[in-house]
């Protein structure tokens, strides 16, 4: 049903439309956190707002997601202060500066940091609903109605070397994974109750120019097999996803994801938004990047496991967070990769885990694992006893593993198999897209703003930039925050572009050349 | 004196000049390599070409580098055939494709397997001098005369298990490192003997396009501290070379690439090509790769050693590419690299390394040498001793280096520094541009063609794609070869565009519902 493109979306012109069939100042495209927030913030700056979505509900992809939201900084969130954490701008700015590397977007990170404890309370009054509480466990996400977590590798080496440790993800006080569900209810209901226009099963084509200034003023959607033609005064917002769902778009642009063994996200995830930004000449930015992942825990318990290449070599400490080992896994030459651990701490790996890894060997001994596992005899022997000997005295001189998780490994051992492409589960999901402001306006390549164009959510290329520095939460969190960010600005109550495109400021000038 | 500068540069318009000042068929931006090539054929082709080059004189970056041009395939080359190598145009298209890893371009390594031999023949007609040897030590490149020699990973695992090995770098025939500025000098003799217009200390400003059809047409260029108007017939053929001297552009594209230590080509390496192109409306794609080295060998006895990182683990068959070698040196954790032999192997290494590392420690012993490197006690002598025993047996289960470089390693013990960061001389180069076809033509981002642009050599992303595939020669082959099929295309001797831009063909197509 959805077709695979990978061209920018040619925008209409106003003159080429025949009819406008409804008017509206902010249009927003896709109806997840992105949208929901960037529609409700418009509205409250008092624009008359319409949401257009696919799909036939609110959602996205993060009703899918376990919405952990990232935030922190300043003097914390309630709930970082309740439970007795003092987070601080310093610590946030530089965990999140180390962990999106040289492709960090200062301003972004600066504005998330300095807003993202006020984004908690924005949250709450609109009703989301977070529990003074700690969950204490290493897990991929918390099933109970406790609210602080740590969700990325904040106490893991190298980070917790560069910024003092600090929980951030917030879990929504709901039992079982329901936090994004729960979350889009929420903002569903506060799109309602605010008589939001909302159109769904509506299908966005094409951005429609004004012809002589080039500022987006309208929207082509599809309803009902009909083409509406969507006049929009203030600015339209794309919220409609990454491009995970599309394969020739990945193929192109990021190549790399495509050892992984599932995209996450919801099937309109397939790059609309972006192809539409580049249509109207925007850039897109850090397309080859995404977030990939090998869930290994639950249980926790594996975390005492040791990871292992084809060379039988540990590569990474394995107490960080399970997409920071997917993007180390992806960069293993031989492309074999085994979780070695002692049965004891086996625990309910058959019920609980996402992983889904078939066990590739056993032994009593790590001579016999290893000659089952076809590794280089001595390898994991010498990997497994250097990692026990130091695990014993609390230590892990390679990679620095917290002393919580080092203990010896015992017999019997069990191996599980993480080789890409092997049956282990390997989302991923796309961390590319238009490159924007803080405030969501939308940048042609030589950082000119789009007048009229907006864009949040993984439509933009926000604050996580790399597999290796991802964290569970960052995505919603940008997500909403950009969101609302954009909602703002396109509702004209923020951000920094004038109301018609900038004058042309080109590298090249010689007037006095040019004809007179 | 140069501007760097990140935007893309606006055209002018046709109609905003003034005043034509010259006149000719086919311009071409740069006189390096690609350059060169492309004037040739163009005029041959019977097209009235101009040279436009910054510098004084010609060269560019393949006047620079070793000129040990990449080529083979079908029957082989003359040279390849008389000493006695059976090439293979699988082998070559496997060989190139593995390289280039998810990011290939199929199409033009095909047509480059296809043409190579024939290329040969080509520049051996315009006097290239290659002599009927090979050259067979494991170099960086050949010092004397001798012609053939492996410049790549062929022989190396992966490689080697996926394509039958075949030596394809054609050094010329000359003493010492003088391949590149006798290639050029060649080149330059070809362009006057045929009469070729050429400026020199010609600063390219922008290109210039018709106000109707979008069509590149002209081109202004500074000379004498004058812009002078020039109108292009046929095609501009941008052949300026990479971005490597530019470093803003090098933070907002290959941030990873900062981490090298010295950007390698000719001060004109600015990107201003890419940025002509990128202000029509070019796609650039593949921005982020680079090429990379850690010129370890000479003296090649050095490959009998083993590379290590902060884990005292090795990672890579220290007998491939040096170029593959820095691309994982640059994805070690922890930042330290060292390389560790028997002093029996340091050969002339203070004489005639490129490497510039300094001596990190000694030892008599094994564990001497960690404990003065400060690496993980066990760590290092585990990796030599394995390494040791199985070299013995002409064996390397770990990274299947090739048995002529497999030896015991023997005290007394010296390791070399080459962290990045810390002395050791670790060039660089871009290796993203400007989408093209095979034959040159210029693309939009929806694949397109730009009617009238052109580019080859590494203002294109042209075969070489990657740090970690890259082999010595190809980039010279590719901006030869590439240039050729420009200079050819823009003479209407090739190509696959029309004479003016293609009908736009939009995604989004309802033409029913515009205005009649």
């Amino acid at each position: 049903m959805t077709e695979m493109k990978t061209k920018p979306t040619r925008p209409l012109k106003a003159s080429e439309v025949a009819r406008w069939d409804r008017q509206t100042d902010v249009a927003v495209v896709g109806f997840g956190g992105a949208g929901a927030c960037a529609a409700i913030e418009a509205h409250d700056a008092g624009a008359r707002v319409t949401i257009f979505e696919l799909a036939s509900a609110a959602g996205g992809s993060t009703a899918l997601s376990s919405a952990e939201i990232y935030m922190g900084g300043g003097e914390g969130t309630r709930v970082q202060q309740a439970c007795g954490w003092h987070d601080s701008d310093r610590d946030m700015f530089e965990y999140l500066k180390a962990s999106a590397g040289p492709q960090a977007d200062d301003a972004k990170i600066r504005a998330y940091v300095a807003g993202s404890a006020e984004h908690f309370n924005w949250l709450v009054d609109k009703g989301v609903p977070f529990k003074d509480s700690e969950y204490r466990q290493r897990a991929m996400m918390a099933l109970t109605d406790d609210c602080l977590l740590f969700t990325g590798s904040e106490k893991a080496w190298p980070f917790a070397q560069l910024a003092k440790p600090c929980p951030r993800g917030h879990n929504l006080e709901v039992e079982g994974d329901n936090g994004g569900p729960l979350f889009m209810q929420i903002m569903s209901d506060n799109v309602s109750q605010r008589g939001i226009e909302v159109e769904f099963n509506a299908r966005a084509l094409t951005l429609i120019v004004d012809d002589h200034s080039g500022r987006v003023c309208g929207l082509v959607v599809r309803i009902d097999m009909q083409e509406h033609f969507v006049k929009v005064n203030k600015g339209v917002v794309l919220c409609n996803g990454g491009f995970a769902m599309n394969e020739p778009m990945l193929k192109k642009y990021a190549p790399g994801l495509m050892r992984c063994s599932m995209p996450i996200g919801n099937p309109g995830d397939t790059g609309t938004g972006i192809l539409m930004g580049l249509g109207v000449g925007a850039a897109a930015i850090n397309m080859h990047e995404g977030f990939v992942s090998l869930p290994f825990y639950p249980p926790a318990s594996l975390t005492y496991g040791v990871l292992i290449n084809a060379q039988g070599q540990r590569f990474i400490n394995e107490d960080c967070y399970h997409g920071r080992v997917g993007a180390y896994v992806l960069r293993q030459q031989g492309d074999r990769v085994y979780l070695v651990f002692g049965y004891e701490d086996y625990g309910d790996y058959e019920q609980n885990s996402y992983l889904g890894a078939s066990v590739a060997g056993t032994g009593e001994t790590l001579a016999e694992l290893e000659t089952e596992l076809g590794l280089p005899a001595g390898q994991l022997q010498h990997s497994v006893e250097f990692y026990n000997r130091h695990a014993e005295q609390g230590q892990d001189p390679l990679f620095h593993k917290a002393s919580e998780w080092l203990k010896p490994i015992c017999a019997p051992y069990v191996a599980l198999d993480c080789t890409p492409g092997r049956g282990a589960y390997f989302p991923y999901f796309t961390l590319g897209g238009l490159d924007t402001l803080p405030s969501g306006e939308v940048l042609t390549a030589d950082g000119d703003i789009i007048a009229g164009l907006y864009a949040a959510g993984r439509t933009a290329c926000g604050i996580p930039r790399r597999g290796e520095g991802y964290a569970s939460g960052l995505s919603v969190g940008d997500a909403t925050f950009s969101g609302r960010m954009a909602g703002l600005a396109a509702a004209g109550a923020g951000g920094t572009g004038d109301a018609e495109p900038k004058p042309a400021n080109p590298d090249y000038e010689h007037d006095q050349q040019r004809k007179p």
